[in-house]
């Protein structure tokens, strides 16, 4: 690409230039821990990101870095965190997000993990006391945001990619100039589910609550008869508040993966709902936040989160 | 993974749940559109994104699609509307702003275009007419979000790949019992720039400004002797807010892409900061907002938008 | 990048040259089929390549196309035939290269499919009869090749990741210059599965097979104590081979995907095996074919296979 | 998914398991060379694999590992050898197929390089000293092969991507009961180059030698007339080697990135050849081997190199 000298800037120069909100860390953190206290090992694999807010306009401005926990340190505190062991990735989030904001000049900030789940192996009909395969399905995700001393805490888990093959319509949508989709009672339904949800507070089984979201979230996806992924998408999100008073909102980012039946006919073949083409690209995006009514306020849960915020 | 029964919800089958933000619509709509009007043809290669806001509550909640703007339809327009030309993307995508607030129950949305660029091939020593190659260099973005009457514009770029050799050091910072990273007046820091831009107004040439807002990252990036990543990134926006009076604020993500020089001295050699390792993972990560004191308010623009808001 | 003017090549103008091998087709073509024969659905699941040999000579060097069985009509062929059910890949893809090769002018060809599995969603207590979940772990892969009426079939898998947190040791290698890296009788051993088995003939029930190769890999690979990768793979590789007589080799692309030791001494902490950092780049690559002695000649079985071949 | 018990092996316990062909090592080897003999500096930026064959079957058969260069120590080699500089990556590849064939027990191996190119960033009017941006087009590859004393150099580059917006043709082509393609005297033709030269020995200015295969593409791709990819590919590779006598292969993979006209006649428009969907999946994926009349053999040179093959 040719280079294209920068626009001269005639009075501009006078502006008044000022550092708005920042964040800064290490993204990424691959941590594994084993633990050996007996012959039947356990394994936790997660990825860590710890973004620390506060007064860092001096490193900004002047290069002055006096306050400047290095991103360095904040891996190397991941690990040493995890010598005491790790838990459910929403404890160690706040345990990190306790420690780092003990600096007088951190106000707060936001801490990341995804976890990767393994299962044992199964080896000679028993399953295995330190070898395992990793699950591969969805990736949970959980995120604490600190600042002074609110805390916010969102579970969430990312493709948890579903299907169902029948139960599904869509019509009744309005018709304009651009319209040419055909209306339909019954078609394949696929989506690839992104959720993240809001706690109350911090009192929480965190594993056992993840695992009955994800059931309820597979399960609603099942059972609702859809009209269409936005009434899916809802259905989910109730079930999931309604199962769990420790939760207050629920986002969901849900793309329509479709797939598209094929036309057999210029073959001399039916295709009675048999035979799709599964599309990548460009695919239908649903996005909402669901909430209980007396839900408090989201402060800075959903700040700087990927995704639908 | 074991599927868990869904924790019962002992009283909470009271809670009122409702709906609260949400958007849907077609993403990555890939659309390439030649220009022939001559035998020196033209050629736009754009991924747009076009998402609804507005009155959607009956179908979320009963299924009631009499207002859901099919995402076919969505994708339909995009295409209907590249007959008449693209242009900027930031126009093209006012283009779709104005169209799709015309139904009266959209009050808005968000429509987000990457542009893909291309240079002619050079053949028999001068530019073809109708041969391309890719640049492959970044991906330029812009997003427009509509609420209303209120419009906002962001323009931006992604996957700006720059290095310097030489002319960054990091010293100054804090020790704690967990720092182990030692002090240097002389490191390679490299990034990959991903930047957005706020116009204050939609009356500029979207392109120049493209153009030059690049070239001044570029330059700023070069130039600036660097203490810290986020002093370079805050030169860099400050380059962009000078020369630029259409524009009042600019946010950058810019992950510190680490070059470890590599201890050498095992083999008996040394290592004048020339051999590097370059590490994929973790990497530091420097987001901060530079804007002008007398910025109007950023509204929704920054709403949903993917990465550091 | 600075575009180069070609060299001028002073004699060589009079060089002849030839069409070497070659194949066309159509890759990765995305079918889903779903069978409602009753009310419990199944549905399946594959990414179809297929590509074809012959003579193709006058579409390379003239521009005829006489002989070229249009890549859409390749691809038109995969869905019609799935109209009739897909069964196991290895069966669907033998199917496909018998109907391509009865074009005259076909000599053979390449057919390759990658199958996606999943599993019933579990809802209200029992599994669902159309709701689905990907399983998300390793993906199925067959390629069948053709010649005339030679045919080879290959079963396999990729992504299959396996991690042992002890039972793995690696000394005793040799040291030089160059080497630093320290003896370890216990370490992390982890790697990402990528294996093609070829079959002797094609009376073989490629499911079961499939299934229980599947589960010999993952016991092996558990069962194994290992004194270096390369050990684990040819124990992985006999035991298939052992087991299977229907299979005649074996080939393993195994990457050792490195957990390092964190190092929390200056932390004042110990680290008994239990906090590690998982690496991305650069990783270990082992490659081994494992054969059994009589095993009929591989002929173009492993030709344009990606990978290890 | 369900681990299904390996099926028992009634009586092929007796069966002779053999190690065939192996090879290992490192792979993605991130090295980053920066040359700052004078205040201009150069980078060099490659993702280095080296693999070794030899004798090597103790480790495999027995975790006997005294023949077992570890990959950690070829990794070191990588870095320890840049300090002398790199220079053209076939260059470098040759040095360390030099170095580890020294060892008694190994015979050959392969070893390859992806090379990143930078361009200087244009600051103040100038080329900068010490800046850099990464051009982000294509990646240039190298593959030096030896056995014993015979040695292969392939160069190659991979992700070219190019587009004629006319000039392309496809028609003529057998119609059976699965064709429903149109015939077109004027399509889009967009591919993603991958291209592999062989060279007849290794006395070669490889770099300019690369600038011009690369410039020779590029041309051949814009000024054929193309009536098929086929014949662009042909007219592609006839014209490297008749413009590069060092040259006696080359082989080409050519996925024919398609581009389909997108109706608007419903929305009443017409659609001149200007307004394209540009499709993800499937793909036309066209292969081929073109060579001199009298090449040498090809030897091992095309063994284990990642696609066609």
């Amino acid at each position: 690409m040719t280079t294209t000298a920068p626009t001269p800037a005639p009075s501009s120069a006078a502006r008044t230039v000022r550092l708005g909100a920042n964040q800064y860390g290490k993204a990424e953190v691959r941590l594994v821990r084993v633990t050996r206290d007996t012959a039947r090992h356990e394994i936790e694999d997660l990825t860590v990101t710890s973004q620390l807010r506060g007064d860092f306009a001096a490193s900004h401005v002047a290069g002055d870095n006096s306050q400047v926990v290095a991103t360095d340190t904040q891996k190397n505190t991941v690990y040493a965190f995890a010598r005491d062991g790790v838990g459910a990735p929403e404890a160690f989030l706040l345990r990190l997000a306790e420690h780092f904001t003990g600096f007088a000049w951190v106000d707060g900030g936001r801490w990341e993990a995804l976890s990767h789940a393994w299962d044992r192996i199964v080896a000679e009909g028993a399953e295995h006391d330190h070898a395992f395969v990793r699950t591969g399905q969805e990736t949970r995700t959980a995120v604490v945001t600190r600042d002074g001393d609110d805390v916010w805490v969102l579970g969430g888990l990312t493709d948890l990619t579903v299907l169902k093959s029948t139960g599904s319509e869509f019509h009744g949508f309005p018709r304009d100039r651009y319209t040419t989709l055909g209306e339909t009672d019954d078609r394949v339904l696929a989506t690839a589910v992104t959720a993240r949800w809001r706690y109350a507070g911090t009192d929480v089984d965190w594993d056992a609550t993840y695992a009955s979201v994800r059931a309820t979230l597979l399960e609603a996806f099942a059972t609702t008869h859809s009209l269409a992924l936005q009434q899916t998408l809802y259905a989910m999100a109730e079930a999931v508040l309604v199962a769990h008073p420790a939760i207050v909102e629920v986002r969901l980012s849900l793309p329509n993966k479709h797939h598209f039946l094929v036309d057999l006919s210029p073959f001399g073949l039916d295709n009675p709902n048999e035979v799709f083409y599964a599309a990548d690209r460009p695919y239908g995006l649903i996005e909402a936040s669901v909430s209980v009514e007396d839900a408090p306020p989201a402060g800075r849960a959903w700040e700087s989160v990927a995704g639908f915020c």
